[in-house]
């Protein structure tokens, strides 16, 4: 007799089971002892809530039901979005920053037959109040060091800045109807699709050169050097970033990265990712999102990232095998 | 600017979600040192598999939603069914018994306009494979110890069994289209209404006594010996039990009740519910369930209890203030 789960979703048994508690707890430990406080939001939030966060993230959301007045209802995608309608519903007379930490489950669709997980367990933290770079560098330290805690060592984060592609494109005029192809080569880091894109749209030489060679400097700080004019503004922020995680010790862990590009539509500033060259996937990300909080009526800076713990525990595991 | 959320569904913030980690922490390390795993099933389920192990648990599902096959899922209202799929399919090889144990939030239908949560936290145990009482002795004592470790103090557990009434209302003749309503009269405990239904169906002024007074009886041993006839093989199997929580010094918050009668109704003997004087609703409940795995093609007798992680919470607070 076969008893079929949903797709995407799957049992945990004691022995994977202690070794996930065990992570979260670590992580736990050292995102409290940062002043980072636990929450939880209902698994279930208005479709229109998480809409007002971010259309993307709405839609993001892998199962919709109706409650008994036929209002639609989402399976949280993110708790980013929850956590900043939480914020200004419950933080409201609190003086910033807020420092607030989640372990939880979240449901997001994906296309089917890939094998991907739809139900995953989250754990992140959300930094409410300072401004980039001081904010962004206490949530990557955080984060770099909470994973080392956990007994990762080969773990890296990518930085991006969520405005740099924006900018480049709307420097390089490129029309409005081409930019989300545009951005979705970009996040597959498809080059050349976007050489295409670019002949395409019929951009100069000089523009096209610059289109593709920007999202192409990954590195260490002196890919910033091969950077600037329209993107000026952000490799200089990248830069501050970079100086301030170098004076927490943590630049070593650091891969400077113009071409990334997160999914979600609510970054403004820095676009985070981790990796573990361990394994061939992304750990988590996250972001500088200062204009989700004003959507829900409490205009504040923010900064946080996500970990996917069971790819963490994954990447503790292959890095177990590579010892 | 308000968001609402869904009925039923909360916020939690950071001082009390520390108290209710403290909470999960300790059950858990009573569960675990009893040799209880902790698992983890989806969220959700097709709907046919919570029907195969109980239709009133797949009625019981707040939310009920699609998938792109068009196939019903439901969000879990309860791990018990779920922990027999999982037993079904991954215990398959394994020699009983099986003790499993989990931490994980469910929703609930409930009614309108009730304040009561339909999102809630549960920690519990399951215990597959041993018979009644050996079996049900042993979930008693370790829910009751954990509650006591995890610092309350008033705690009790009414004790009474899920097929004596349905035996009495054999014994009695009671028509089978009465039964639901005279059921759902004993479990609200509503005697008025019970006479009232022992009228109508014309019963002999003896059988109107016992059905009136069996449900009644409620205390300490010595309610077993005003009860008998009918009912007598239950009493027998509640004799043996108490006697086995006397010898592990568990008999003082033990309170026998003839007339406890849970909701499920996957229940073939003991049923539990765990009490607090100092709250005025359960804790937390369960009992023994010896044909729901068979459902899912691995018959094998079982037993568990659930706890609101929320209202032992609630429990513990108000026992502070009583002191």
């Amino acid at each position: 007799m076969i008893h079929r789960l949903p797709p995407g979703t799957r049992d945990v048994l004691p022995a994977e089971m202690r070794e996930l508690r065990a992570l979260s707890d670590r992580l736990r430990a050292s995102f409290d002892g940062a002043g980072y406080g636990e929450v939880w939001t209902p698994s279930v939030e208005y479709e229109d809530t998480l809409r007002r966060g971010d259309e993307r993230a709405a839609r993001a959301g892998a199962y919709r039901l109706f409650d008994e007045h036929g209002r639609v209802l989402v399976l949280r995608s993110d708790m980013t979005v929850s956590i900043a309608r939480l914020v200004a519903t419950r933080y409201g007379g609190v003086r910033p920053p807020v420092r607030l930490c989640y372990f939880a489950h979240s449901h997001r669709a994906v296309e089917r037959g890939r094998g991907h997980a739809r139900e995953f367990l989250q754990g992140g933290i959300e930094l409410i109040g300072p401004d980039a770079p001081e904010g962004d560098a206490e949530v990557v330290a955080l984060v770099l060091g909470a994973l080392e805690q956990a007994g990762l060592r080969r773990h890296r984060i990518g930085i991006g800045d969520g405005s740099l592609v924006r900018e480049l494109l709307g420097e390089l005029e490129v029309p409005h109807e081409r930019r989300s192809a545009l951005l979705e080569h970009l996040s597959r880091r498809d080059l050349v699709a976007l050489e295409f894109d670019a002949e395409a749209i019929g951009l100069s030489p000089a523009a096209r050169e610059l289109l593709v060679t920007v999202p192409s400097l990954r590195g260490g700080p002196e890919v910033l050097d091969r950077a600037g004019g329209p993107v000026a503004r952000a490799v200089e922020g990248l830069r501050e970033l970079y100086e301030l995680l170098a004076e927490r010790d943590a630049a070593e862990r650091v891969i400077l990265d113009l071409g990334l590009v997160r999914e979600l539509g609510y970054y403004t500033g820095a676009v985070l990712e981790v990796y573990d060259p361990a394994v061939g996937y992304a750990l988590g990300g996250g972001g500088r999102y200062d204009e989700l909080l004003g959507r829900f009526g409490t205009p504040l800076a923010a900064c946080g990232i996500a970990l996917d713990l069971q790819r963490v525990h994954a990447a503790q595991a292959a890095e177990e095998r590579l010892l």
